[in-house]
């Protein structure tokens, strides 16, 4: 089975599996366990932040940072088409007491610096309004096919933020995707941010876990949260043992899928029926639409299935494939295959 | 002073003064003042509904309304453009840790039922999604320019919303203006919604008061959550007493504050540098935008001021006008004088 | 009907009827009503503080003073027989996401210092420990008998809270009663506390409204907060009028309603049957018991009320009798000839 | 170093460190970890429940059950020395808008029937009164020195619950040395309880992780809770794997630590300066305190840290000592030489 439904399903490597067996072990909940606090300091000098905490999930992790940003009866600005918003199941007003202000995401997954100047009241001192306390920003963005934020956006918006006087923070889930796509360190990118997240279990391939990295204020708040949401752990070394290997050993592959997210991309764009943008191909994730007068979107999934290949939709009707490091390149050219027969098996029906 | 910032300003007229004078009063929060619970029985049988209950404001009206409805974690699909979704402090996310989820508002106020369809994820069962517990409608629309919501459009929505299994609220803060531009009793209007708040204090010139209807259980719930949000209040036959007037005396003159307020749509309509849509006017709202080389909305709202004009911006740059029992059509009259006056001698100055 | 309920059953005296009709009127979610700001001015005078605002309630009053002064996640220390831990329908709780803790309510209404300090953890920067951010005092204590906190125990308090680096909150629903009975200004109170509430229309004999008074900023917060919740209110000056009347007039009849709990509290006393402790009136409020074999709680009260006295139990079986500016010393000597007969009828049938 | 300060601190066995070898992976977020799903049934069948929840700990995992029984506004009864109460930060005021009423712990960690009943208001349809949705126990008793709840009494809270209409959640944090203590399987103590949690990383010794069993109704509630909180994980088998080991092979040895902890109580029991009770040691727990005219509790815990016993503080100035699978009995032996040396070494300077 070729698994491109999302880069959550890598496997740890040889090498993850040998670094838990090796790990020292603490109770991280009184703050001593070894391995976890040695991948948060590398974790905080790697993102160029005073400090990191590990979380169980980038969803505590956004959660927790948006509650350490910002008070209740506060809004938080997100993208209409971001994970944070659409993804995370309202955490942020039920624990929070927070609204979430979403707005338009443009295709290439930046909020425009005029859409978020109307996200703050001309009146800030009438008391009918919410005030916004934190602008999110999502690099790589997902639902935007894994597009990465220019620097000069980031500057774009520190300059805005900076003015207004709120925070960034960055979800940055795939955060090291947009590091080496842009060729980049991660803290060149992180730099622009108040806070940042990023998962040890997408690209990166560790079994489980997200970091926030922010300032040791800002960690501090967030460390507290962890606690409240049920978030702090015991040996937790056996889930940063792994994540060491992730952030030392597994950022530089992340071009291989990369390069194959393309490849996938443009052996799509020649099946007459897939309908795909391989420009905007810029990292491991590739959008597609089945337009064909016997195929639904649904039917493609559910063939491709039970041809061997694992796709899923992911909003608007568009399917989503994620290329990570349980896929090489041969399995993209199977991938292309599949899809290739599947869909002259309906053009034949079609014409017969 | 001619004040068109809003229906707001109404003053109590002398029957409510006298009304105050001679209610029965007594103690509401041990549900013994006989003048609130007289009130509270004449609105339920106007609208239709089981029960009613009084509320301290509209703001309040709505947040218990959305509260019983809504558990905690859920979503509530509001239009972009409603009072509730951006005049309202965020009390939902704050009290009730309800997510707001904004809808395209359309320009005649109405939220198009594709795009609450999309509100409702396709898989309810994946945690990761908050699920719609509630829509809200706003009718008449305030920021949509006091527009009618028609009722095939509230008999769509109702179908709508009885196939997703969720309840509607309207919030009609000028439920009685709508009923008068349609000629129909505000119990049909009413019937669409299972439940629905309308404003004492705005056309309908009491001093204080909104009301909530429902049903019996709805109003069990909003009477609890009235009480835990800081609303029971005491003697409140001092404000129920004039909101009698306000239901029984009141309703059929708001037909005066249309007609004066499309004779100012109308008249500001043939005023040079003054952009408005007369069609639109179907109540008492008029917005009219500037568009003049020396003024700007808001050195026109200052100088308007000065000249014994007052009226205010309300969202994009555009100045609203609310008619109301305190605006006679002279009054229209003089204020049109104002505006022309004020733009003829701009232009003077400009030609100069 | 003598009615001894609560001290909210009074009604507006003559003098506050005239007031709303004279009163100057406008509209106070624009922070344009003159009464209302006269009376916030004047309250703020009196209980020397910057800064006061009108609530709806004692409730709203207390919830929305907790949420100024507390972020969520904090937790504020209440008496466990307080009215906000007892009757406010855990709003910080819902509002605020803040814990009440609750601390033993010493006979005469003080939380010992000692129990206070338990509540503050020994080691703060542990995450598991939900930390105070606030100290709530009831003066007079209604639970506790309408007990008066003497100045020397809210100075104590005072420097205990400023070690701790917390302020304090005053529910002083009866804070006038509390200056009354101690003979010095409500500001002398008040000067321990960093915040106070009182209510207008308890025995104050106001229809409605409580006032929170403070620094300028924490009531920008308060009036923020009182939006959010639903207490903004339009011509408020029909509540704020009688509200000054209140302010200006009733308070130093206040001393008639002490006497004449006291002359009850030493009739009943006389009554053998009933349980009462003389020694502890100090304001307004009597509190008693039945020891008697054929009469509870429950039987007495229904008997009562039969005869033409109302009362009502609050709080462990005991029964509370509040008296207020609808009570006159004839109407004691009433409501113990009621008393006095109703327990010798049931002597009279235990006899025979 | 002999640490007792919790059996939070034991280390994976070596049969668990195999097991996270050959543990198959999946994505849990997907439900496609089959390790995760093996543990989840095989608790249910354990704890004759239908449906168990992997959960990151025993905070999220009393949180998350909380929220599942009871709605915002409701209050849940808690023991006043509960974990819940003191050490889970006010998450379910935070993030569930319940407010905690905390109940009298009696010294074998019961909540008084007489007490719970207290908490149900008289007047339930007085909206003043949050109404109880919940009671928790819990079992082992930590606070209360790791005291087995009787099934008898088990038996009466359940009775009572029913009455109450209200369900019942244990936190049986150690739920397995009750089981263990009192001779039965843990179904038979989990029956008397809606809902159950228990934590894998205690004396069960497993590295991470809390599972929470209930119906499947309420397990689907505590799912979508806990993805809401950021308690979703991806290859969560590298948690699930040790887990399934734990309750597996890990429960009959807790017997171990029981004779442990007693053989601890009683050597500290000769021990002059030393007051502890051995009555109370039913499973691995014990308390004492230091009274000695040279030594508080803070210097005692340093001075044996610095001799190789660690224990800490745990409420109330007791020092609590846990043994568990890292603890032989000669481990015993050696902490009782230290703190008798220590005490001596004290009493001579005091001689001298």
């Amino acid at each position: 089975m070729i698994e491109l439904r999302s880069d959550t399903f890598t496997l740890p490597t040889r090498k993850m599996m040998d670094a838990i067996q090796e790990a020292a072990l603490g109770d991280d909940v009184y703050g001593e366990d070894p391995t976890a606090s040695q991948l948060e300091a590398e974790v905080a000098q790697i993102l160029g932040k005073e400090a990191a905490i590990l979380m169980p999930s980038g969803t505590m992790a956004n959660l927790a940072s948006i509650m350490a940003h910002g008070p209740r009866g506060s809004k938080v600005l997100v993208g209409d088409e971001s994970d944070i918003y659409i993804y995370e199941a309202a955490g942020a007003s039920v624990c929070g007491g927070i609204m979430y202000e979403p707005i338009p995401t443009q295709p290439d997954g930046r909020l425009a610096i005029a859409d978020l100047e109307r996200a703050f009241p001309l009146e800030p001192e009438d008391p009918q309004f919410a005030l916004p306390s934190l602008i999110c920003l999502e690099n790589t963005h997902n639902r935007m096919g894994g597009r990465v934020l220019p620097l000069s956006y980031l500057e774009e918006v520190r300059v805005f933020a900076d003015g207004k006087g709120v925070p960034v923070h960055m979800d940055g889930a795939r955060l090291f995707n947009a590091a080496v796509a842009l060729g980049v360190e991660v803290a060149e990118i992180a730099g622009y941010a108040d806070s940042v997240q990023f998962c040890l279990s997408k690209g990166l391939s560790a079994p489980i876990g997200s970091i926030v990295a922010g300032t040791n204020e800002f960690i501090e708040k967030v460390y507290r949260l962890r606690k409240m949401l049920g978030g702090g752990m015991r040996q937790v070394g056996i889930i940063a043992a792994p994540g060491l290997i992730a952030i030392r050993q597994m950022v530089d592959r992340l071009a291989d899928d990369h390069s194959n997210a393309l490849r996938l991309a443009k052996g799509l764009a020649e099946i007459p029926g897939i309908v795909t943008r391989v420009e905007d191909v810029e990292t491991n994730i590739v959008y597609f639409r089945i337009e064909h007068p016997r195929l639904t979107w649904q039917t493609f999934i559910q063939e491709a299935r039970e041809h061997g290949l694992q796709i899923a939709e992911l909003g608007h009707g568009r399917i989503r494939a994620v290329t990570h490091s349980g896929i090489q390149a041969a399995d993209i050219d199977r991938a292309l295959q599949i899809v290739q027969r599947l869909m002259t098996k309906h053009d034949e029906q079609h014409m017969s």
